[in-house]
């Protein structure tokens, strides 16, 4: 048990009575700290702290603070929520148990955290109760407010949560705009903390003295995903996403709303290796998921991205049954265990973009014989992965998704990729109450439900689910295994026909902001490096591999033509050989929007694989090979850029060769400006 | 040999008859590349350009531009030497090469470049002639101008060196002032580098994007020192300290000048793991330098710093043949070879500073019977350190010189720590020319040649040198073993009496600023933390232990009072235990002025040593130890910050544990702010 100079007052059913004997804060006008828990390393501390009845909380890191005094509260329809608070009881506990994640970036995590639940009731009025709970590790903390049940207040209809973050060490900010209509898929900006106006989560801080920062939120179920108003300085406030009846979230109580998320290192790695956000999260709910299969995929898709084929019908319709077969031969023939295929149902035809009421998901067009396709595929050991691109048109979809997911079920199709297109970054849903639809965000809480049905009905037929321009990640991955990965940022169809294409730096912030919210389905792989009319990507050859290692991902795409693979079959190796699912992850280096180098152990054998990846600057990266297993002999596969390689001038310098090393050895890896190395290691 | 497209003119006799066929440059505006080379690796590119007879050089990393277009000449007494040059000549070799230290932080240094000789010549004029020499590894570059023998020049007096450093990445800068009166003794500060004034070397430069570059000099022989002045947004020139005469240099032709060198690295650690410096250096002109024996001592010398004691005679004198016994004794019983008395001699008593010419360094005062003590400690095997304040009157000290040093090798004293305290920052000398005496800094040319001349009288003599408010290092100890350490930078005794003292960051800055240039006597190990009149030194306990393994010098000083251990045994079983010299070094983690985690392996034995030390933040470092020898277990015996150990509210927050480890294992460094860890592993 932590040293926590905390006392319990009385069991739950007393809680109302106890108000008076120990709820009654003093009447200065200094805050008052209520309550407090460190965590199990004493490293970071929590206070809660009232002030003439408004609560707030402070975040020290050892004795130094991170987050100042930041209130805590809600704007309910039915009065604010966030005064004249007492606290009515408290409860601590220690947790350090560990589990087993089906598939992952580690098998094993370990969950070490010290918790303070705080009842605080209002000292007159409706008498109204609400409980604050932090979870605090090492690496982090979480708190999320719980509405119990309780006679004043039935249902909550939240028209503003009011928590706040004072980030206190003056901090420079990676973020993207909230609010916006392309959801999510912007490049990462860098300004001052205190420039930010209003930004998505995560968004990853650095101060000028090192201090990293990531604020989320985990565990985002039945309730509004939270955007960030800078409100002066430092100082941001949760604006949840709102709804479009008005309101940000209503729901009946009891109810939790999800964790507030700060992840704290003192390297930029560290954030990464943190797994504050799953640990937050439900266990599992879906019992034995050994159907979910990690794997990598081909498709038919970059063509289309070309402009050298389409998803409507005619003459160059990519999803033709011989296409697919062609790829089904490519996948069979290199160990791919996968082939998506969009564009193969009626409704692409049109204007689809944000009107997605054309879509048929439970039948393919003329020539896209789907079921000798599975057929073929089943022979060879290939998967076809689904695909449902709403078009945003919510119920649309919905009214079909179990005809649609029994299709594919009953065809072999144990993955789908969804898709949300919209023209203006809203879905639209039928009004419940009569009229015209109702325009709703991705990431409020009408959406938050949607992703959530799709993966329910996904997992009661055994399909895993893979969310485009979908809702942000927050570790639902945990209690939902079977929902693999998604978007959620800008992925590697910019570099088609982007303007800009994706920069360098862009791929290494992914990592360290958008990756700290789960997996991510870049679909790498483009060694062919052109877009769109020849557009030029943004990148060396050896740096499309490494993006295998670099951003994770369970559903790992190869994403070029198969006959640009053939043309580079030296790197092709690499990915034909990459694993997609993990023992270990361990980040051996990286600043943020600068580099990162990443070594995963592979789940399935001894092998080891390494990937790095630089912005526009080349980079000479000693790296310890510390993470082998000591005293055993490796055959390093080395792919490299070349001398002289160069995303701008010079991008296919790229050298493949092997060489002998073991645990105690450094390698020296050398990248050109936009390049990146990768490497498998091998027992002898 | 490297694939370098030079071409070798002529051979050196016919230098001049090539001027015609190789060296006539074309007649257009843009400068034109002449020469180049590229590092063994690939790494960095040099070039050097002519404009119309104009010389300059670029320096590419990676494609990369790091130092734009930057001249190269000189103004001469007697003219400009920088227009209408020609090529004459190049050559070019490659050196792939390794060679022991006798002492240092690693045991073998590989030295591996590619080297450019430019032979440079006037087009007309007085013809003359000037050669610029590169070096270029992969982690950095030398360059220097050679003044060949030649008819036209005979002897160079030099008003300026033009050389420019345009660096191009925008970069924050760590620097101190030149051109100042506290020779070297300021902490650093941390601007953009485009508002630098006019700065010291080492200076340490970081971009945006991480990459770090620190700009000095290599082999400053019989030269001024350079100072480096911005003469525009990110263009640095030379400006050489000057002499009392007016100019900066005078020499007989043929000489070298020292080298100019950027080290140049992707990582802060980098910069301090490079040997550019010493391999710029020649090697050892000594011969047999067992005799030069790397150390611990104590010293009569913290006490004064305390006002507890004077370095004047009196009732309060230090040096008296008691008080060094007492300190003799202390030694002998734990282990350190030697103890340091100030204030032994003649010539303390009225206001020396700055004025030295009644120091006797020949006679110790009449309470100090030197013959007695030298002889009881060498019955202990402790030996005096010796001590020669000089008050700035060189050739006062340089009179006695001899004999001074006589007396020391006669009684086995085997260093002696020189002092150069001026009272505004320049030393006196006799005016050659008559009339009254000169004022120099104390790094221009004379004292330049001082410098050497001492630690060559004591090399005659089997005596190392360890200069305190000496000239800056340039990497002489590779050439004069014999000249250890040196001071050069705000030192611990400002944690006595200085306003403000160090605060913790400064340690850190030194490591990646004045640490670059050499060893540093920083005289760590205050245990008590507490300075004159009870001001609080800002450390934590456990940081001082820290600072024997971060802040590197083969003489290392415990230098707190021995009654000061004795009440801190258990942190000065750290301080007994650290070795001094060592086999090799890494740095581990680390970012200019934030922190630095190093671990070094004992030369003498199989041990290793870890320390950390951070500034005003607290930290949280995860630690590989894969330096450790595979397979072999280590008892780590670790003295960490404690719980909650802040340096301003709780610096003897204290923890000494032992844990089993090995080269797989990671350990976690707490480092509360202002504190530090230190590790011994040992083999069990």
């Amino acid at each position: 048990m932590p040293s926590l100079f905390l006392s319990r007052c009385l069991p739950g059913a007393l809680l109302a009575l106890c108000a008076a004997a120990c709820g009654i804060a003093p009447a200065h006008a200094d805050p008052v700290t209520v309550a407090s828990v460190e965590s199990p390393g004493k490293v970071l501390r929590v206070a809660l702290e009232l002030d003439g009845g408004q609560p707030s909380y402070r975040v020290e890191r050892l004795g130094e603070p991170v987050v100042g005094r930041s209130r805590l509260g809600f704007q309910l329809r039915d009065g604010r929520l966030d005064r004249d608070l007492a606290v009515l009881a408290q409860e601590t506990r220690s947790v350090d148990d560990t589990w087993e994640q089906p598939w992952g970036e580690r098998r094993f995590i370990r969950n070490h955290y010290n918790e303070l639940v705080v009842h605080l009731g209002e000292r007159g009025g409706a008498r109204r109760r609400l409980d604050v709970v932090f979870r605090v590790y090492d690496d982090g903390l979480g708190f999320r407010y719980r509405f119990p049940e309780q006679p004043g207040l039935r249902e909550a209809i939240i028209d503003d949560e009011l928590t706040e973050f004072d980030i206190v060490p003056e901090s420079t900010a990676w973020w993207i705009p909230a609010g916006e209509p392309i959801h999510y898929e912007y490049l990462y900006r860098r300004t001052p903390l205190d420039e930010v106006p209003l930004a998505h989560t995560p968004i990853t801080l650095r101060s000028h003295d090192g201090l990293h920062v990531s604020i989320h939120e985990a565990a985002l179920v039945d309730y509004a995903g939270m955007w960030l108003r800078r409100i002066d300085g430092q100082r941001l406030r949760a604006q949840l996403s709102p709804a479009a009846e008005g309101w940000k979230v209503r729901r009946t109580l009891p109810f939790d709303t999800p964790w507030r998320t700060l992840q704290i290192s003192d390297h930029a790695g560290g954030l990464v290796e943190s797994s504050l956000i799953l640990n937050l999260n439900e266990p599992n709910k879906l019992g034995d998921v050994s159907w979910v299969k990690p794997a990598k995929y081909l498709g038919v898709w970059w063509s289309m991205h070309l402009n050298q084929e389409t998803w409507a019908t005619g003459p160059k319709h990519a999803a033709t049954t011989r296409n697919t077969q062609r790829y089904i031969d490519f996948a069979a023939a290199h160990g791919f265990r996968g082939v998506l295929v969009e564009g193969w149902n009626p409704g692409w035809d049109g204007d689809w973009v944000g009107n997605g009421n054309g879509f048929d998901f439970t039948r393919p067009t003329p020539d896209f014989d789907i079921e000798a396709l599975s057929a073929y595929g089943a022979r060879k050991g290939v998967h076809l992965l689904g695909h449902h691109e709403t078009g945003c048109a919510i119920d649309h979809y919905e009214d079909q998704l179990g005809a649609a997911l029994d299709l594919y079920a009953r065809l072999g199709v144990d993955a789908v990729k969804t898709g949300y297109v919209c023209d203006d970054g809203q879905v639209e849903r039928r009004n419940p109450a009569g009229g015209p639809p109702l325009r709703e965000w991705h990431d409020g809480q009408f959406m938050a439900g949607h992703h959530l049905k799709v993966v329910e009905e996904a997992a009661a037929r055994h399909i895993a689910v893979n969310a485009h321009e979908p809702i942000k990640d927050t570790g639902l991955r945990r209690s939902y295994p079977n929902w693999m990965s998604r978007e959620g940022a800008r992925g590697m169809e910019y570099n088609a026909w982007g303007q800009p294409p994706n920069p360098p730096e862009h791929e290494v912030n992914l990592v360290f902001t958008r990756l700290l919210a789960g997996p991510m389905d870049y679909t790498p792989g483009i060694v062919s490096l052109v877009g769109r009319n020849g557009q030029k990507i943004p990148s060396t050859l050896a740096r499309q591999l490494a993006l295998y290692v670099t951003l994770y991902s369970p559903l790992q795409m190869a994403a070029d033509l198969p006959e640009h693979y053939e043309q580079h079959r030296d790197a092709f190796r690499f990915i034909e050989d990459v694993a997609v699912d993990w023992d270990d992850t361990r980040v051996l280096d990286g600043e943020v929007g600068d580099y990162v180098t990443i070594a995963r152990k592979d789940r399935h054998s001894r092998d080891w694989f390494l990937g790095s990846i630089t912005d526009e600057h080349g980079r000479v990266l000693p790296v310890s090979l510390s993470f082998l297993e000591p005293g055993v002999r490796y055959r390093a596969e080395i792919y490299r850029d070349g001398d002289g390689a160069d995303f701008r001038t010079n991008p296919f310098a790229f050298v493949r060769e092997t060489r002998e090393v073991g645990s105690g050895d450094t390698l020296e890896l050398k990248l050109g400006p936009g390049g990146g190395e990768a490497v498998r290691f091998t027992p002898l």
